[in-house]
């Protein structure tokens, strides 16, 4: 069904103005105390908007507008945040935008995830003279240091973007209202009304060196199948093959999964089906890559994710969840990508259900001075739910600059769940006291009793752990 | 409001058939394919039954007979696990028992959580000349390594029992079905309709050397109340104060939490009231200390939980919840304590709402040989709810066989989150495989897409990741 966002369904106005009457009334009491939102965002915005065609944007002055930013060869940056990237959009305070995912894996099958889509097969585009992204991580550009391609694979997640918000400046917050988020369907049609995503247990996976049965080791792709009409909320597995070497169109071989979109030719790999019988995977639709670019350096790995949010692989980030990132640079520079059908706490064995999803967001700026809550010192990327707020902590807060200049290699043998651990409490106890006013004597007490601790993410470089605490504890506030 | 346990209520007799019944038509599909039990757990159970007095039972060749063993001095054991105990109670697979567990931080508040209550005042009785309960701790008994006091404080839990359950043989399962759990009314007539608990953010605690405020280090106890008739699902705080040395009745100083059942004297400590204003903790009433004993040493300090589960501290170990326990010794030697009015996952600061609870049970004993599914090799203390299968990692999944002779000192060294992440997916797989019959690969990418893994705990020197997988993944196989 139509949330208000496309643009083909019959009664689109009718839909578009119930998103915006419900985004009203959601505005939260913690907004209202906490920011003076930059720009009318919260005003009624009349129906009757032509939607322009995607990458275009309607100006209504003092209005919200809404944008679209389709994926395609020239929309994403692949495996990497800059701070120098052109930006692909500039909105207003305010403003909507559909924004389209691609999954890095769609190259598992190509049939399944990337035939008959053009913005997939600009993306994926790559014959034996040319690539359709030709960088793809924040390596060197020319691939020599390890031969494995264009930016070495040293980050994999296609993100789109990034959208400039006019007027952001380091140190104001960026608040992203997730709206909707749609599976994207599958082009080919011999597969109509399904979507597909691939999982692949890798060799960064945290079972890797721990497996029982032969061939020891290996690395697997499972493909999931899931509804697009969003009658089913659960997936299931299709087949999965072992990987075999990969010569890629350049003519690199790749004997394990080491650099993103290399083509999976069928035909020398083993499709196995009938797995999983029956069993159906909740699905969890969300972004695993969203976030602003990071100030340190130029070219940031898009793996580990930190104080800019990143790869962040929290599953909670889905439809009708609220992110909150500190702006480190002009413009902000927001991404998204990685986007999945469904991932457990750990992403155990190195990914989800890679899966090209199509959100819908709504972007705020905060204002450093108008920010009249402690949340003004927010140094890592916050997020809320309708019962929740979640912290995110890492292994190390913000690697890029506690490691220096070789943190973007040293952040992959230092992590521990330990630290990450260390580090969330840390942020939830600050949480406590800043935003509720709480002595650290309170905070830690309420910690202890009340807020679950759970392990985001071990596969990232940079480890997670979120910490939970209802905001029911505190409904008894405003009684 | 008796849920079928409360003799005292005038209803008794209709609860507690409402109670049976609902027992029989809870049993579990789970169980049925997996399990031939040992006794007639299931059958029906005729009204009409007229309860004895506590420690007493009444027995009914081939029913299920209902026992109560209540918490006094000389049915607990204080600090630590012991295949040599005397059993407090035999009773048969099948049977029901009431239980108390008391919480051993009584005494930091004597007045809220001791006084006119006869079963903790015999329990806590500590003058110059006598202790009601002298052992406190797996420790030598004569106090004199560290000078503290018998069993030396190794181990803090007021365990009450043990159980016998007859005809249980190492490699037999132990299932414990919690059906119900109250929090242990106040005594004292100046508290009418309240329970209390204490949470002490105390020296082993995982905050204790992050302090940010002064005085650096503290101990600090925060005392909360619930209420007894269960008509607020929230606890409150309600005091809370900074632990100074105290001096027990036999004229040791504690200038930490290292001893358990110290009482605290009032006129030492600042209570600071009003704090925690309008917060709401929910309650989620649970036992932190539930097994069976361990066959690997005499006693076993009841702080590090292992595969006998003990001390595992997970707040889902609730009402409606189901235990599966593999059985190290004859009988099993079932004990319960370390009772929590809440929690959260982590239990950050060292401990959680500590509090008074009592709880029924019925135990059923599945014999190895009739076993008939690949949970006969079953290992590790594993949780059912209604929704949910839980499988219990620890940095060491048996840390009493694995680190040796001085396993009990060197678990508090050795142990790590990432660890206990190891053990968890290690028996996640496992579960999957044997329970569910995928391969490794099957379950391998289910783990990563669909399972959960949360931190248990970070304060009992066997560190634990849980791992969650919901039941209805597999809700299509039987369609």
């Amino acid at each position: 069904m139509c949330s208000g966002d496309d643009q083909n369904c019959p009664q689109f106005r009718q839909h578009r103005q119930e998103l915006l009457e419900d985004l009203d009334s959601e505005r939260r009491n913690f907004l209202k105390s906490a920011f003076v939102t930059g720009g009318g965002a919260a005003a009624a915005w009349v129906t009757g908007n032509t939607l322009m065609s995607p990458a275009s944007a309607q100006v209504r002055p003092g209005q919200p507008t809404y944008h679209y930013l389709p994926a395609t060869a020239d929309t994403v940056h692949w495996g990497y945040f800059s701070k120098l990237l052109k930006p692909q959009l500039e909105v207003d305070s305010g403003d909507y935008i559909t924004i389209e995912a691609l999954t890095h894996h769609a190259n598992d099958d190509a049939e399944r995830m990337i035939k008959g889509d053009p913005g997939a097969e600009s993306v994926f585009a790559w014959t034996k003279e040319k690539k359709g992204v030709n960088r793809r991580g924040a390596g060197p550009i020319d691939g020599k240091l390890l031969g494995r391609g264009a930016g070495e694979g040293f980050g994999v997640h296609i993100c789109t973007g990034p959208v400039y918000i006019r007027g952001a400046e380091p140190g104001d917050i960026l608040e992203v209202r997730i709206i909707d988020v749609k599976p994207r369907p599958c082009a080919n049609p011999s597969y109509p009304g399904k979507s597909f995503g691939s999982n692949a247990a890798a060799w960064w996976g945290f079972h890797y060196k721990e497996l029982l049965t032969e061939p020891k080791p290996r690395e697997v792709c499972t493909i999931y199948e899931i509804d697009t009409s969003g009658q089913r909320n659960w997936a299931q597995a299709v087949y999965n093959f072992r990987w075999t070497p990969q010569t890629d169109p350049f003519g690199v071989v790749h004997k394990t999964i080491d650099y993103p979109g290399v083509p999976v030719d069928h035909s020398t790999v083993k499709e196995n089906h009938g797995i999983l019988k029956n069993v159906r995977i909740p699905i969890r639709p969300h972004f695993g890559v969203m976030g602003v670019a990071p100030k340190e350096a130029d070219f940031v790995d898009s793996i580990p994710p930190g104080y800019f949010g990143g790869n962040m692989d929290n599953w909670r980030v889905g439809k009708g969840a609220t992110m909150y990132y500190p702006i480190a640079v002009a413009g902000g520079l927001f991404s998204i990508g990685d986007s999945h059908a469904s991932q457990g706490d750990s992403e155990l064995c190195g990914t989800a259900i890679e899966c090209s999803l199509t959100g819908t967001f709504q972007l705020v700026l905060h204002k450093k001075n108008a920010l009249i809550s402690s949340l003004a010192e927010l140094n890592y990327p916050l997020l809320e739910t309708q019962d929740e707020w979640v912290v995110h902590g890492f292994s190390f807060a913000n690697y890029l600059e506690e490691l220096g200049p070789k943190a973007q290699q040293e952040i992959y043998e230092k992590s521990s769940i330990d630290l990450a651990l260390k580090d969330a409490f840390r942020k939830m106890r600050r949480f406590l006291m800043t935003t509720k006013g709480l002595t650290e004597d309170e905070a830690i007490s309420l910690i202890s009793i009340a807020v679950d601790f759970g392990v985001t993410q071990v596969v990232d470089g940079n480890w997670g752990i979120h910490a939970i605490i209802k905001k029911s504890l505190f409904a008894g506030a405003s009684v």
